[in-house]
């Protein structure tokens, strides 16, 4: 609990209630109200060309307007949603629609890439997994001469594109535009494999401990991974469609060669839809392992009962029978076995006699004895 | 019960049967029946351009036809619709086809946009909920300078665009009849979001029920929101099939800029779809979950019987032997316990032994003790 | 059983059987052969214009002929399949192709709507519902001037078309040949709606008796009930796809007004194929709440059983250890209880003791007792 | 098992096994392979036009070179693929892709229509039910002026082609190879409606089998039969697409009126499938039935136990209280029943009020006596 | 365990982790990353015309150099990832895109065609079966003169196209690129054949086993064959839709009889794809009809424990009661029967009657005696 960030602890609380959208019906569109609680904006700005670059943290949107048209490429890269002053005077600054920046301040959106007049609009989820499935939304503009992006709170997605910008004359700092976007959309792909990886990593653990035993626990633990599954499989299944309209028709902004790299982004969507799927079926497959596992315990626990009622019975019924009052001394008929010298030890072994013929057959029947020849089976199988 | 105004408890009968369609078999097509004890209709009439409004409520048709093409947009805003004549009237003026009047009497109708030769045709429902959902059914008609909008029962789902239409110079009050009766569908749609965050606490709640104890009273539950879900699936997934067809292919009256607004509402509609389909697969975890626990309790319910057979069956056998009437004054071999010195105790004994590792057994196969302990892990897993 | 006609027997005996085509595998294609049992036909001309109109019922061959192409619209509402001769005749004279009369003399068919060189041709079912749902099979054939309808028995299903006929300069009397199909296909699929509702009905029952108590009577019920409803959609899915399609592409002696009825025909028919997946899901509900049911109950009766055992037997096992014969005069630990002045009390206080002790333990865990207080709540919930 | 002929056991071994193909794969692609104990091929040859007519039994390859051309049509009907260079001789004669070839000789192919550079390829399967479900690959290739067929095994499938083709200036006689290869497919696609009378047949009966009496025999045989409906479903299925694709975009060589012809066979596909569909749904319900019957009994069980030991053990346990040695000539607090004139009939009439009431608690629980009744309510029902 | 080779071992490893894709976020776009312990790369090198071939195993960079576009067709078949710098001087020299490069690395990747601006690129696995289904990458590039394929691991999949390239004017021989892209795709979808029979064989013994006895080993089985169908579903549907893809808009290297033997390879990967679906049902039947043996079985033992527990309970009353101590001689009430000459054989007889009465009321209900009967008829049925 205490490993979790403050920021960690609010993605818990929008991730656990089932009707995680803000609602605000009684507004006009376009109008943006900014998410409770959300981080004020940190602005952080690189202008760049394929032998230029300049770089301005906490960058105020002056010095933006005196940058813009000066490089090849402005890219404003926001973190932080709390101040809707600002969102609009960015929006107004770059000319970008109304209805796109009440989606950027509306958390969650479906992931989306929406072609405006002056722009491109692209949103999605950037996951993180701690145990719970955290998600952080991401929006991207791309217009003429500049990319926006713009998130919830500061992380290290981003980070790789920043390095990579410092390469004077590398592929990022000689493109335009359309290829800083494509590498904010590849980043933000690339941070679904490792929360891929840790979901794998806790269905193998749950195999196991479904096989060794099949506590309650793990019912729970179950259907919240069968839902962290379906969360991120609604996220990247509009996402991977999003970006295949993309490649199919293209805007003119992009160049082929991005385009050949956009093709490789939805190649790692479908990837990330079929482990996806994998799981979905591997979560079927374990709630159907579970279930027969509990008939299968029933059915042992039965047997257990079965057999020990089945040897007792019939032995309390003829200590019973040899209990009965009636006295042997009155009546030659009155249980002659009472009298005999060897009485006792002949009901014992009757008893007795009773008994092993009942564990013959349960024996016979495989009810027991049989136990670990199976299990043997199963290691050698 | 007492909470719920008539018109409530009317929608409320309306949902419960599982045929909620009115049938007039034997009709022509085109011909207008009113549902039965469907309200007397009020009409508010708003006519507007970019810098003048009037409004007339309790408006007559006379009236409108006076108001006809003074203004840029006509709105005539009409609740009830028990008063077919008026109806009939009301299309003659508009020049609305008999089918569309048709189908707006008739309730519930599958939410449709039709494009008639002299106007377009809208129709869906507005949902409440209140334990129970109640659905209302809406029709808009968008021709040349006015719009038409007609619903069932008076409530507060387009008060938001009535408001913003004091705005002189607004959005809503220079566009023209496209951006009107975008604006009223965007209405409906919001209508849904409150319905699916009620929907969504209930979830929540029957997920804490579930978990905390299974008593049958959920499953009835379980089976109404399912049932609710479905029904709002049913409605939601012809309205954004709906819109999708009109921002693919949009009749020439709807402008660039509104069309825009329109992919918005799509936009809202499919994650109106989204939530639907996580709560349906919510529906079915919960039944599934629900299932997995009476199997898991049926379980330790049978355990505790094969327990308490498995220890006092042996210990009443015992008893029972010790119980046979074998006189151990006649015969060596009879009972020679019974003679003992310590032969009760012995009995005691060894009945104390048998039940001790029968416990021992059971604990060890983890039937008993091992309870709290797992408990523990739950929590901490 | 007595209230079913003998028509209705017959339906019925059709829809028992899994296999109900009739198969003619060695036939020449085209070659038309009467089901078993058909009624001899009956056919009733109606030859019309906007003003003129002339009946003829039981009308023969050559007065077909005769009439043929005098006035705009001849309508021939044939009754009865049983006369092969006369139907290749009525092929001939109105140059019907072989196959499709092949199709309509062959029992049931699918529904669908197929352009021959020389005319349309539809055919579809019509259902009636009394306990078992019965299918009457329809066909349409619309040529240059003629509108021919062949029906397997004689039904109420085409008097509302044909009531309207008489209104002169009506629409129907007015339109082409186009408009009466139309009015036809109306007819038909209308005919679906008070079906539905009934089904509905049987829904509703079924759900009560479940809810009141599960007898092993449902599960009949309930699957017969879900194979009406797959064969409903069976025929209807065919049917709105064929409607779809003549909407989209439509032969041209289609008028656009006509078309315009037809989308509500298609409308209708979707309405009732939501209805139908409705009650589909209602099946698949009723089934699981029942699986439900039963596991709830069988959980009900092994806690009695458990409740049962768990109390009787350590209290007969009390019982049986008073009972040994260990003698109290012979040694002074030979059960000295049995010596007790209130030793018999001790023991049933004992008993006593244990019995409540248990009865404690089992409320404690809601096993017992606290079922009123659950009914409460689902009442009041 | 002794009236299947020897082909017929052959069918069925191949049926039997999950992997029925034959695999080859270090052949070049076209070489053409038979199967293993194919029969030797016998070729009937029927040449004909409108008004002449010749047949060839047991033809060669060399009175096929030399009929070729000489009629309008030639009809190669060949039997058994035992023979590799006879079928690449007749490939090479008229021309065949040896693609094509190398499919007809491998068994068993996915039904499909190919357009060959020279000539049509179709292959699907003709089954035959009597108990178990027995195939039959059938190619047809249709080139200029001929057709070739060629089955696996003699059977009466064409025979009824073979009989039309006697009637001088019939049809058939006076079409062309298009309309003889439609002939030959409708003969296949009829030969499937037999066999789903059958499978209705045994359905029928499963139904009631499972209706009176749940025995485990059932269970094998539903999944044989599932299993059976699946297999058909995988033949129809790309069946019915390919004739669809036929008919879409016919090749040139087909005439308008053949194709109307096709369309009638892609209907008898369609009913097929949706036959198929209709038993898969009763496969499914059938499962459901029997699995719910299941618990139905296994309750009915467990509430026999339950009576049973809810009432004989409050009775033993009474019996166990008296039995106790307390003796009643010691202290007047020892079981004083024991000494009562009517004690021992007090005892048993305390038993008797006991299980009477238990039986009185069981009959109002609906457990015992009722069931008669209902019973009776499922027959009127 | 011991038969299993390293690199069978390696494989087994990858599989049998749920996320098994090798992660490399932080790189730019196209950088080559081997797989860990990835074996150092072998080249063989094979150029021909029609009527010359030359071979070069174990080949360098600089031979292939100086071979390149020295014959009509080159084919480099690289065996082991192991060598970054390798594969980067080969795309160098080739003119390969380095996304494709990166792919060809990256273990595994989606089955997919893609379509460079200079080359065709190809991926997928190919898969072997010892118990574990064990997958290796294999990348095709097919350009101006030349095709090279990379495998993981050296095996025999393309012996066979080796082979046939040694036919002196065979039709590999005298084709171009694209044949020897096809004869290569050909070569690894044939490898699925093998693997398939193989599954088809543990299924045919699995199916066995549950028939035979239901042992708790099966489930795990089952579970991992299923997952091993859909491993294989997931890497051959995209397969069959990439060369679908190519077939239906084929790049223009490719010639129309090449086309034709694409479409050869279109089928088979559908014909795997049928069987996988085969497959994929045969899991669902075979968990469906696990799960229902158990409940059978437990219904079994549930008879026996209500059985033996209604056999003995009403003796054991029996004996109990004459076990009481009412004393015969006190009172003419108690007891009579202890004091009846015949008193003893009375009551032995009584608990015979009841017992006969009991085995013959289970006997008419079926369960008892008649489980043999049964047995045969499942037999014979
Ligand atoms: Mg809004
Ligand atoms: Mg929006
Ligand atoms: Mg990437
Ligand atoms: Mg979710
Ligand atoms: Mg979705
Ligand atoms: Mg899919
Ligand atoms: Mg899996
Ligand atoms: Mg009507
Ligand atoms: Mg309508
Ligand atoms: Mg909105
Ligand atoms: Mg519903
Ligand atoms: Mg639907
Ligand atoms: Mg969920
Ligand atoms: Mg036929
Ligand atoms: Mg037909
Ligand atoms: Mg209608
Ligand atoms: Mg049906
Ligand atoms: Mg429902
Ligand atoms: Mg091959
Ligand atoms: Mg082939
Ligand atoms: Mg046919
Ligand atoms: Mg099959
Ligand atoms: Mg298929
Ligand atoms: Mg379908
Ligand atoms: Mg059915
Ligand atoms: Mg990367
Ligand atoms: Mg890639
Ligand atoms: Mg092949
Ligand atoms: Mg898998
Ligand atoms: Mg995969
Ligand atoms: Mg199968």
């Amino acid at each position: 609990m205490s490993k979790k960030s403050k920021n960690g602890a609010n993605h818990r609380a929008r991730q656990r209630k089932r009707f995680d959208h803000t609602i605000h019906p009684h507004t006009r569109p376009g109008t943006v109200i900014v998410p409770e609680g959300a981080l004020a904006p940190l602005l952080h700005v690189t202008a760049y060309g394929p032998d230029q670059i300049v770089e301005k943290r906490n960058a105020t949107i002056a010095q933006i307007r005196e940058l813009r048209n000066k490089y090849p490429v402005m890219w404003i890269d926001a973190v932080g949603l709390g101040d809707a002053a600002l969102i609009e005077e960015m929006g107004e600054l770059l000319g970008l629609h109304r209805l796109s920046l009440e989606d950027m301040a509306t958390v969650p959106q479906r992931s989306k890439v929406e072609d405006y007049p002056h722009h491109l609009f692209a949103v999605t989820q950037i996951p993180t997994y701690n145990g719970d499935l955290c998600l952080e939304q991401v929006s991207m503009f791309a217009g003429k001469g500049f990319v926006l992006s713009w998130r919830e709170h500061a992380g290290n997605c981003f980070d790789i594109v920043r390095k990579r910008l410092q390469v004077t004359n590398g592929t990022t700092r000689s493109s335009g535009v359309d290829y800083l976007l494509y590498a904010l959309v590849d980043a933000v792909i690339d941070s679904y494999f490792p929360v891929l990886e840790q979901l794998g990593e806790v269905f193998d653990e749950l195999d196991d401990r479904v096989e060794a035993d099949s506590e309650p626990a793990c019912i729970a633990q179950m259907r919240d991974l069968r839902h962290d599954v379906r969360q991120l499989r609604r996220i990247v299944w509009p996402l991977r469609d999003a970006i295949d309209d993309l490649v199919r028709s293209p805007p003119e902004q992009i160049t082929q060669e991005t385009l050949i790299h956009f093709r490789d982004c939805h190649d790692h969507a479908v990837q990330i839809m079929d482990t996806l799927e994998n799981y979905r079926d591997a979560g079927s497959d374990l709630r159907d392992y579970y279930a027969t596992s509990i008939s299968n315990r029933m059915n042992e626990t039965i047997k257990v009962l079965t057999i020990i009622s089945t040897i007792f019975m019939p032995l309390s019924f003829i200590a019973g029978v040899y209990g009965m009052n009636f006295d042997a001394h009155e009546s030659g008929w009155d249980m002659p076995e009472l009298r005999w010298k060897y009485g006792y030890p002949f009901a014992m072994g009757l008893m007795a006699v009773v008994a092993l013929g009942q564990l013959w057959f349960f024996r016979r029947r495989g009810w027991i004895g049989k136990g670990k020849q199976r299990g043997k089976s199963v290691d050698e199988g």
